[in-house]
């Protein structure tokens, strides 16, 4: 059953092991523009309004998005109204939907989407999750009939300042080959867990269960350079080092890459998640969503139900101090802990300004334009 | 914090290579042994009533153990009695541990394992969080001071026959390795998710947040066989192809192998575990660890919370077919979805007798002769 690598995978897998990390500052080219995260967030809850989102829901929404920009992870963020915009456009969701809880425990609930946007059902059912914990030591919600909700990581944390720990899931329509298969079954389906420490940063993994998301590929296609063997597939399922074949072809490689180094967990990983926001919550499958459609699973789960919540961040300190501390190997600057490079990068970006690729400013200042919002990026 | 192995333990460790029978049917020569489940699983329940294991108890925690062989997961099931009679003549597990719950609501419960065997805390803990979810619709247990358990499988499986969704993790002491790190922080830390389907086999997903499981390098060095790199790491961290490597530096990759493949995300999973397992029930994160000491977590979710149960396992067996029915790559037989191989082997298993490699059926025979155990294996 296994696949083992052929000798001229090989060495172009070592070879590129040193040229990690695409994407990044780095895809952002030499000189991006920068602008204030409140202005921004500003311009983006405009822009949602726009899109008949109601205002309260709109920022909120708008949030989401800029925390995106803030923390480097270009994928999800402002690059994407476009994106928004074309599904306002073609009707792919109801700006006005309700909210409604169809089955309901303590700690439970079942909540129909009603066709809204992501990023407008996603915050309500966190909070739900959030207060249900609150009286029950834990909250889970299922959501159908949602849509595309921005950056997982962001739910997660959202039961941070609670002191609790957050998760977040969605599913998507079919990106991701199940190892073996040369046809995608699954959406690149992300998890999000966060825990919140005291001191260090809280820890907070959010993670496509892909080797990579879909926003690599396209960094890489920007910057006209190659891909890892790893990432994605060629139309037959074999392991492809050009981007530009991955997003024609749309056929991702799950975490693990190969057979051989255990893609079946990465695959396993994108059904666990399937299992919970598609199946648990009737929205469906990947394999039963239209592009965009999603169905969502969120948890909280309250630490003083299970320990002294001020012993519990003081030894998530401890473990995040350790695990940085790890002597690098060869070629390693030091460890990082999940989440840790997007909040420094936060930091620096509430100083210095929003890092936005001068082509999507551009592109921001004409739907601006085109729909009428004000582009007031020197308020600071 | 860590405990490394001392200088004594290593070479000792790799003498055991060749004893054991670890790992997938390659590890088993060409001749197995083929014993009756039935009778295996009274021999190891005889066993553990040798090491002051209660009658009760010692039955369930055998049925853990052999489920393993059956199962072909050779790694965690009585290749390893060996290891818990190790365990028991230096008194690393309280034989007669009570199981105490020291925080409880009706949804949650922080459990203290007393010291005992994870094969006896363990199913006590996940029988706790099967009653709370059925109660409640949710049942998370963490669990404290308890040790090595078993195959997680186990454990989410308990689960599926409540037609609930079940979920498992153990932390252990340090064997992986942090990205860009060059000393193991984490151990294995598996994590097991499982749900029930109508007339497919369930899904049972059981996995290591590393590449892959210490066995697979035991079996690799006893076929003398080179090992993918990806797998395991040498002394300063670099990638390896010599299994012995390995097992005597005890460096393994996460899952996702390399930085540029996202074995961060692998890294990222093993904190979680250990966050849920070591630092949520106050066991210790795995650096704290001693050498076969652990915490666990277990999750029970109630389907009917969320959805009609029935519509839910139908839908699982179409996601199931689905998968399955993926075109295969070049050089796939076909895409198999997780549990399927592991529940094949046991229908199998369960016709024609567990497999043992000759050397373990030997060596359990003499365990057998010294502790005063009877090997009736024909009878069936």
């Amino acid at each position: 059953m296994t696949q083992p690598l052929s000798e001229d995978q090989k060495p172009s897998l070592k070879a590129t092991i040193n040229e990690r990390s695409i994407g990044g500052p780095e895809g952002l080219g030499h000189d991006p523009v920068r602008v204030p995260f409140e202005a921004l967030k500003e311009f983006t809850a405009g822009f949602l309004r726009k899109l008949e989102i109601p205002p309260d829901e709109a920022r909120r929404g708008a949030e989401i998005l800029v925390t995106s920009d803030l923390r480097a992870i270009e994928s999800h963020g402002v690059p994407r109204l476009d994106m928004y915009l074309g599904m306002y456009r073609n009707k792919y969701f109801n700006p006005c939907a309700s909210f409604r809880i169809e089955r309901e425990t303590g700690a439970t609930a079942l909540v129909d989407g009603n066709g809204g946007l992501g990023l407008v059902v996603g915050p309500k059912a966190m909070d739900l999750a959030i207060k249900k914990a609150a009286a029950t030591g834990i909250g889970l919600v299922a959501v159908k009939n949602s849509s595309h909700f921005g950056i997982a990581g962001y739910y997660a944390e959202m039961a941070l300042a609670h002191d609790m720990i957050g998760l977040a899931m969605t599913n998507a329509a079919p990106l991701m080959l199940p190892t073996g298969g040369k046809e995608a079954r699954l959406g690149t389906n992300p998890l999000a867990f966060g825990a919140p420490a005291k001191n260090e940063f809280p820890f907070l993994l959010d993670m496509a269960t892909s080797a990579v998301a879909m926003g690599k590929f396209e960094i890489a296609a920007r910057l006209e350079k190659s891909i890892p063997e790893g990432w994605g597939m060629s139309e037959s399922g074999q392991p492809t080092s050009d981007p530009l074949v991955v997003l024609t072809d749309r056929k991702l490689a799950p975490l693990g890459s190969f057979a051989e180094l255990s893609s079946h967990k990465g695959y396993g990983l994108g059904v666990m998640v399937d299992i919970l926001t598609g199946v648990l919550s009737g929205m469906g499958h990947s394999m039963k969503l239209q592009r965009l459609r999603a169905g969502h699973f969120f948890g909280a789960i309250k630490i003083e139900a299970f320990r002294d919540t001020e012993e519990f961040k003081l030894e998530m300190d401890e473990m995040i101090r350790d695990l940085r501390n790890t002597p690098p190997a060869e070629g390693s600057s030091r460890v990082f802990v999940a989440g840790e490079k997007e909040y420094i990068a936060q930091e620096e970006n509430l100083r210095l300004g929003v890092p936005l690729h001068p082509k999507v400013a551009y592109r921001l200042k004409q739907i601006g334009e085109e729909l009428g919002i004000p582009w007031n990026m020197d308020a600071s």
